[in-house]
């Protein structure tokens, strides 16, 4: 049997069964950790589920920041030092990954309160995660509010990536799976993945076929 | 041993290479089918990784598309009804799913091409791909061109939800694992996912801890 909603009844409902209802509805999700720090060098971490690929050339992402007090710190020291860190999420530390998301006071640093490290490089202003597997460090590029809603939409540009080298592909993609990277869905959920399918190259005039089959 | 590569080394790979890198590099991805028409009612398809939640009152998710010939059939119809849909890849269809990337002429209809089958409401100018379990009719409310790279911003609003009553979870939430939506990793890459863990809302007071153990 199929549930069915429209505008009103989407509107109609409880604000908890709602945030459930649409923060599920757009399928599986990143699961990221956002690391910052303000000018005097505290750091900030937090798990976002909102990183979306803008472009490889220049490399491009886009984070989509909810103008919530959480999300609103990591907003304040993009804004403060034009760097962040993205992290991934493997099953391993999901546990801390996600207890990032409590509204701990701004001078808390969610690294010391969660027991994630630290990792800093050279001349680069915010923090990564040392228990990540792939680590990317941006330099932001553009931010704006969204007129609709008051979040943020910030774009950045690659300027450091670290990926295990057991993990690249011949054609340079990063494995995910192998690095033992989770997807979130929902706002609660943390999924492990098993491959099911390369696809090749799409063509108008061949049928869809699998890579890796002989 | 970790891989690292810097701006240079990223602007110096190969094209091929470049793309397969940064696209696997955000997470995992939703796997979505964009079905719009054109005002005559010709039919589109074309499968997309970049949806992202923007909000949940009003319901509003964000899609990036990027300027190739295949997405800007979509932004072109997006643009003329004002209306388009999201419907969830799952195992069954990723084949015919996968194929809609390849670059038809703008007078075939993907969904002909690959056999995906179209399900209209009325009064909607968009069609939902009928073998999806969650399919979500959005009304277009906000638009623009991203200047770094000319890729589009589209934000849409959330006006028909459809998702199997038997997957919807005692909070509201769509269990999109148990109606078999799969991942999306890099380019080509499809993944079923196994739930490893539900979280319980992080305080700070409160060590991380798991939802539905006893």
């Amino acid at each position: 049997m199929t549930l069915y909603h429209d505008s009103d009844s989407i509107a109609a409902m409880d604000k908890r069964i709602r945030a459930a209802f649409i923060n599920s509805i757009t399928g599986f999700k990143p699961a990221n950790l956002v690391g910052t720090a303000d000018s005097g060098g505290h750091s900030n971490l937090a798990i976002m589920s909102s990183v979306v690929h803008l472009g490889s050339h220049p490399p491009l992402l886009a984070l989509v920041i909810r103008p919530n007090p959480v999300e609103r710190h990591t907003l304040d020291n993009i804004l403060e030092t034009g760097v962040y860190t993205i992290n991934h999420v493997s099953a391993d530390i999901v546990e801390p990954a996600h207890q990032t998301a409590a509204r701990y006071p701004r001078d808390t640093s969610e690294f010391a309160a969660t027991g994630l490290s630290e990792l800093w490089i050279d001349g680069f202003d915010a923090p990564f995660v040392a228990q990540a597997a792939i680590r990317i460090g941006l330099k932001l590029r553009d931010q704006q509010t969204i007129a609709l809603n008051q979040t943020h939409l910030v774009i950045g540009e690659i300027v450091h990536a670290h990926a295990p080298q057991s993990c690249i592909t011949a054609e340079g993609a990063i494995d995910i799976e192998a690095a033992g990277s989770v997807a979130l869905s929902g706002l609660d959920s943390y999924h492990e993945s098993r491959r099911i399918k390369r696809m090749a190259y799409a063509k108008p005039d061949q049928p869809p076929r699998e890579l890796g089959q002989g």
